[in-house]
């Protein structure tokens, strides 16, 4: 029997890395590229935690970097699941870099990946529903639906006249 | 004397990487996360190559990762400066994978990186105008700008109300 | 001002990982050098965490690698500080191995490891206090004395006939 | 026909290492995970010649790290059998660390592995004996019995009331 | 229908990258290793592309490294493949190193790579003519006989006294 | 005081690897560049522990790949110093692959690195001389001078007029 729902809280991956030193760019503080990389390993495991079967990187929306993080730091990923679609699932990341023997810490950068699920034979899966618990998870899974909208029309896939919950961009902070 | 401008062609980066085992997700094929981090680096000699200095990530675009990648496959990255914007540099960098043996070609993805130039103190640094040359160089050096304020806007940086270039979102594609 | 003491929470450090391709012996499984690899990271940044300074592996105890770990499987370490002893913090690392598809699931062994606060100059550190708050942080805190003086004579540098402690192995599990 | 007996020399295992940027801690030095990992891959490589066949790892006795190795040593891993079990393998590991431009040279430590011998289908399978040739190897030879027991008692296989061979931890140096 | 010839210019390969620590020696410069192991990269996708199958390394010619390569910078190969002998074809890479804020641009080697086609089965496959375009790419194409001998030579295949069009090595610079 | 000479023997490092998944090509088999990248590794530490300080690598010789190596396989790479000329030192490195379940052993291929002694301040610096002591030292010896030649001649820094060792070439074997 097919689970039908699953709580966001199931998902939840931590994973915590050191910058290493081939892991920065000549000022010594931690590049982009490779924060995308363990982001979209927390990622996929939250995906798979959700889903209970492999799941592949979709998409990934825009990501700013704020402030460099230090030679040395602690990085901590935080990964779950916001909602889910069909065979899909916006997944939630949040990074937080410290800098222990400074006493430096703070959140890093956060952003949203889309994984879908895929079966044993390559083709995609239904997934189970996300049901939010806390209310960062509500706020996370109303957003998820706008937020879906710009990555179709930024894709192609839809016209922007078709975007009803979008438009609240506008309006709202996303 | 500080260089004013520079040719788009002349940040030209070509990179080309061999899809390995370590790249892979459990069906073979080239993890989202591993292509970020080849395209924060070939993005990053692009805008070194523009700017004459260092630089650093300041955010990605949506990527979306449509097809997937077989092992072993050729991927060609290749980035550009698209525009300049006094200390920061949008670059384009698209991804070509190819099976050679399979004779399977195919644009894999692309997407839009800022960096932000540094000088050797660590701080943001002028960076000279980008200048078009081709037809695909002036379009997309046309949309930086309306690309730049959904940036802002996603970042919580700009009032949707002020971002006159992106309202063209939802009459033309992005 | 010094800070005198810590709760055993304030140590948790979580670490998932991927059992990729690289890290496997020709049968597919994880490798035990592997796992003590990414235990050393965790059970170093959970010594950061405790002492609030960097943190050197001085020891690790006996470990025992009992089922293998299938390609592909998600690795989750969890590790914390059990007791401290002057500069020196035994760490307790837990290792679980979770197929998600397959849906198996495991503790795949613990270990014990010893680390050595650091200060700027390189010289030990003394550390905070480590307060148990669960019954298994009590069961660690108790047991960690007769681990230590194992660790000791083991290392040469106590005489088993001065180990008190340790005389409870013969009546008590480790 | 099956082997059945090999002499010790049969499986040493040199593996020369240089220390690398990202092998070690913020102050330069080599990663204690870093050096099980090596470890171990020397381990299972002396495992392999002397079973003939390929080998996984089962468990790791106590290893202590008593002197930090600076950046840029040579790491030299010296690995053999010291005893056959049935189906497992006792191997002696002895790391020298050496900065050859500070002429400084010294035993870095020494650890105890013990392997499995697995068949094509992943079985265990019967390994030869393993005959001591010097003064060292027979010091080794004699005890891995003891060490085993030990060995077994930490890992709630055996009760230290069977442990015969082990009482002896009381009177002599392991 | 099989393809008999392929201009020389459908084999280029150019592949950046930077100079990480990880691949640097103790003075901070790039090690020879490194280069070669990215030489081996990007020549084997010159010779896939020319021969449109996967190809394997068959020799390497002396290489020399002339000037140091600073941490940081930037490293271009460009490969493309000479001459075709039957199975086999000549891949020439030219590495050049680039520290952009320092402003020093330099040919750091260059190098001659044969490699073999391979078809499904793992064995030897024909492969097309190549036909040089520019005057460098003839200039490539003439002496690609002469290397070849002294390979073989060099490689015990070939006796000195067969070697006709190595004898030039006495009068021309190879 | 300076060291005036030293033995072969004194510099023989031996190095056994893993050949493992991300060191491979399509079929599974050793890549070329990895294995050049290894010798490098191994010839540098040949050349620090016959010159007593850092060695960069000057130039490598041609090497021919000619059979392949099976996953799995381990490979032992043996260095030691041939000869010293005045700052540099040819390097003879010998590397046997061994499918140990497969009973299989062959020497894979050999080759010759060149490398110069560097003191603190970057600059090269005289080593000790290389005295032979077996039959295979002195026949490496006794080719070093006429290698050499090929060498200067390759790079373009000797006429083959010159070349007197050199001449041997058309008579014996290198």
């Amino acid at each position: 029997m097919e689970i039908k729902s699953k709580f966001v809280s199931e998902s939840i991956v931590v994973k915590n890395e050191l910058s290493m030193p081939n892991d920065t760019n000549p000022f010594g503080n931690l590049m982009g590229g490779k924060l995308m990389y363990w982001m979209d390993i927390a990622g996929g495991i939250a995906a798979q935690k959700h889903s209970g079967t492999v799941a592949v990187t979709a998409s990934v929306d825009n990501i700013s970097f704020k402030k460099s993080i230090a030679p040395g730091s602690v990085i901590t990923l935080t990964a779950k699941v916001t909602r889910a679609f069909n065979t899909s699932m916006e997944i939630y990341i949040e990074v937080v870099a410290e800098n222990i023997p400074a006493k430096i810490k703070f959140i890093s950068n956060s952003a949203f990946f889309t994984f879908v699920a895929i079966d044993k034979n390559g083709n995609p899966r239904k997934v189970p529903e996300a049901i939010p618990e806390t209310e960062e998870d509500q706020v996370l899974y109303d957003g998820a639906l706008r937020r879906r909208q710009l990555r179709l029309i930024l894709a192609g896939r839809m016209k922007p006249a078709d975007a009803n919950e979008l438009k609240s961009i506008f309006d709202a902070k996303i």
